[in-house]
């Protein structure tokens, strides 16, 4: 027994070395990392994680905003071992395989449609696969940036984005990013774009105050259009999050004044819903919320209930009709990935759909949004939470300093990091932004968890930032 | 029965109009699609896959140049479903995750070194996640743009890269590609970089013949180095050769060349391995060749045997230290993928390699190698064969029109897309690239199967270039 007892830990030892001299973790400023004992996880179950020591965790995250039904959920683990007894990757490139056509068939049925008939051009029909959150921008930006070219209106080359956003880590993606501590450095590498007021009501830009500001931003937003939208393709948001800048939740209309803007001005709108598809803000996706249909859809993260790898941007038979030609006018949207359409991650992703209707998950959710809502309040009593920002399944706690003035902590502190190892150690696993505690349990977790998970970060918050009084 | 067939045949006619509905296809122009009857895979088995209706065709590019070990390969099958036993996916975003460090471990274990004892810190040490070979690429140049600005040397901004060079499609891989046809439309978007000719010997930029010419390429990249190296970040190849214009061979030296040139005047290098990684050119990495060791090193396709998409970007430990600080000073990586390490690709990808010492199999492909290459002698005679390019198991067969003038088939005439239906009809499938046809089927293929690939391509040209003749 002690032997055995002495080997195992010796391999925890080994797995925490070799982790250390061998990764290079993303997002992670690794001294810090190298200083810590490292939390390595080996399994998965419903909302729970396991670590090597045995010790399970509530999945607080949804293991960074992918998983929607729960770890190891039967369906899924079902489908990925069927399609691995057929085949598991077979390319888009020439061919077809069965579980992409499936899926894509499946992902045009759900899309975002108008509510009051519109020309059929305008409808989200075609599918183009890619592998992450990131490709499926690029992709979106670089048919919007063709499309305008084949039409003709040659100066459309250049973007509108918001300040506050995020889209991904790739140098297209990040040129459409607006978050400075991500972004900035790279700047001599990216494509100049235009930038609007983030809608980011706690710290206004534009120093309004909602409702009053009657969408000051959106007039902004409006200005930069009248004068150059001939120079302008889209228009690219995270509709109704902007997520990784710490949950910054529109204000109503804010979305469909976007969209209404993009018409007006004959640019397109490009909807990143990577973060906030598949259930995240209470609907299928966030553009449902103020009925609006972008020209270009990115989907991932749960797509594939946070198994594997996928991503898809749908777009209209509009901007897809723009593309064809006789091959010789080269007219192809060369763009492509060597797993595209990957037949064990569309298995995955189409268990994934089958199950928000089988278990009519988004209908289930309703009441733990509402439980949530409910349960967040409490939080505005702690004297170090500044904003609590909640869309559906999204939520972040903005921790400051001085709750009167607003003034954040500044980044040394690492509060919002001291929340989280305190969480740990109450069996919650969370991450934050910046001072932000996020919150985004999957869409699957029992009500009972869910209180655990928000008592557990309640308790760190105090324990953390009120030690000092206590 | 009848009924039976009606339904088989009808489930047929349903997916091939579905996929037309629905999927837009990478690299493919879709008016031409849309005329075809699409071939649609549904199972594989060793090099073999099999289409909806039942026919068997050999993989002759390894579904784009993936496949290593064959389809249905018993051991990474396993390894997928033993995982989604435990867990299909948990982040490396603060946590780690078994399979993602066992990977880590085994493939710097692999990694091209040096054969002369040299500083540990230019060994490559560290391992970064990603999803396909665009974003590894994406990595290692702002990896290699960061760790300048952090060295202080502010001016080195720019990157040095070959014309007819391909690393992907997103914004910043196509950057530093050179081929026109896939990327001069989106010209506008890109970062600039100095462009040094390609070692494309059948059609020399530089009117010189080798070996005769001394590798006069080589000094005209030295010439834009002399001149502004203290502006350039990284040199950027496809070591030994350039995939996607065409196989691309480079002359011997060559790649030992432009690492001499890379220390001489203080850039780093980065090896995009992506297609020629993982035995393609009969060494694990095709860096071995010429006993190079790059500063990063871009891996993809052949990582998880062809099965699921993943992607790794390697580098050196002086890199990575140039990235360690206080949270506050910034600089940290701020760069990261949602399924970042994803247990499930990573145990595919370890159970590929543990098959690479099992069965021998660069070992074994030596023979089919010489097989291959003896072979390959033969399509000289053809009237229509211009330039045979081959390193290892990487083929390419370039078309021309006039074999004495070397002029090119115009485009239009679409030669090798004819060349290709015709094997397919011989069940072969096989993707060009422009007028070049391409051979790259699994490095697990039988010697029979490989000779039988080769008759029905050699057939097929034949039927196709000449059938005014016969």
């Amino acid at each position: 027994m002690k032997a055995n007892n002495m080997n195992y830990l010796s391999e925890i030892e080994q797995l925490s070395q070799a982790d250390k001299l061998y990764i290079w973790h993303p997002f992670t400023q690794m001294k810090d990392w190298l200083k810590e004992k490292p939390l390595i996880i080996t399994e998965g179950r419903g909302c729970f994680l396991k670590d090597i020591q045995g010790k399970w965790y509530i999945d607080g995250v949804s293991s960074l905003w992918v998983n929607i039904h729960g770890h190891r959920k039967k369906e899924v683990d079902d489908a990925i071992i069927n399609q691995v007894e057929k085949i598991a990757h077979s390319t888009l490139l020439g061919l077809g395989n069965v579980p992409s056509i499936k899926l894509a068939e499946k992902l045009i049925k759900i899309a975002p449609k108008n509510s009051t008939p519109s020309s059929h051009s305008k409808t989200l029909t075609k599918v183009f696969y890619s592998d992450n959150g990131s490709t499926s921008v690029e992709i979106a930006l670089k048919m919007a940036f063709q499309y305008w070219q084949h039409k003709g209106f040659k100066e459309k080359k250049s973007f509108l984005s918001l300040k506050n956003a995020y889209h991904g880590d790739t140098i297209g993606a990040v040129s459409v990013g607006g978050i400075e501590i991500f972004h900035e450095i790279f700047e001599p590498l990216l494509f100049k774009t235009f930038k609007a007021p983030s809608p980011y009501c706690y710290r206004c830009e534009v120093g309004k105050t909602y409702p009053e500001c009657n969408l000051y931003c959106l007039s902004e937003m409006e200005n930069i259009l009248l004068k150059n939208a001939e120079k302008i393709a889209a228009v690219i948001i995270e509709p109704l999050v902007q997520g990784a800048a710490g949950m910054i939740v529109f204000p109503e209309g804010y979305l469909k004044g976007v969209k209404e803007l993009c018409d007006k001005y004959n640019v397109l709108l490009i909807a990143d819903e990577v973060a906030t598809g598949f259930g995240r803000t209470g609907k299928m996706f966030a553009c449902e919320h103020e009925e609006i249909v972008p020209d270009l859809l990115c989907l991932s993260k749960g797509i594939t209930n946070g198994y594997l790898p996928l991503a898809a941007t749908l777009t209209t038979e509009d901007i897809y009709n723009q593309f064809l030609g006789e091959y010789k006018e080269l007219k192809t949207f060369f763009h492509g990935h060597s797993y595209t359409g990957n037949p064990l991650a569309c298995s995955a992703a189409i268990a994934c759909l089958e199950i928000f209707e089988k278990e009519k998950t988004l209908e289930k959710l309703r009441k733990k949004i509402v439980l949530l809502q409910e349960r967040l309040k409490r939080f505005f009593n702690l004297s170090h939470v500044g904003d609590i920002r909640n869309k559906g399944f999204m939520t972040g706690i903005e921790l400051v300093k001085n709750k009167t003035t607003k003034e954040p902590y500044p980044l040394e502190d690492k509060i919002a990091w001291k929340v989280i190892y305190k969480a740990r150690e109450k069996g919650v696993i969370i991450r934050p932004l910046g001072n932000v505690i996020v919150i985004m349990p999957p869409l699957a977790i029992e009500e009972e968890n869910l209180i655990q998970l928000l008592d557990v970060i309640e308790k760190s918050i105090v324990e953390v930032t009120e030690k000092k009084i206590t």
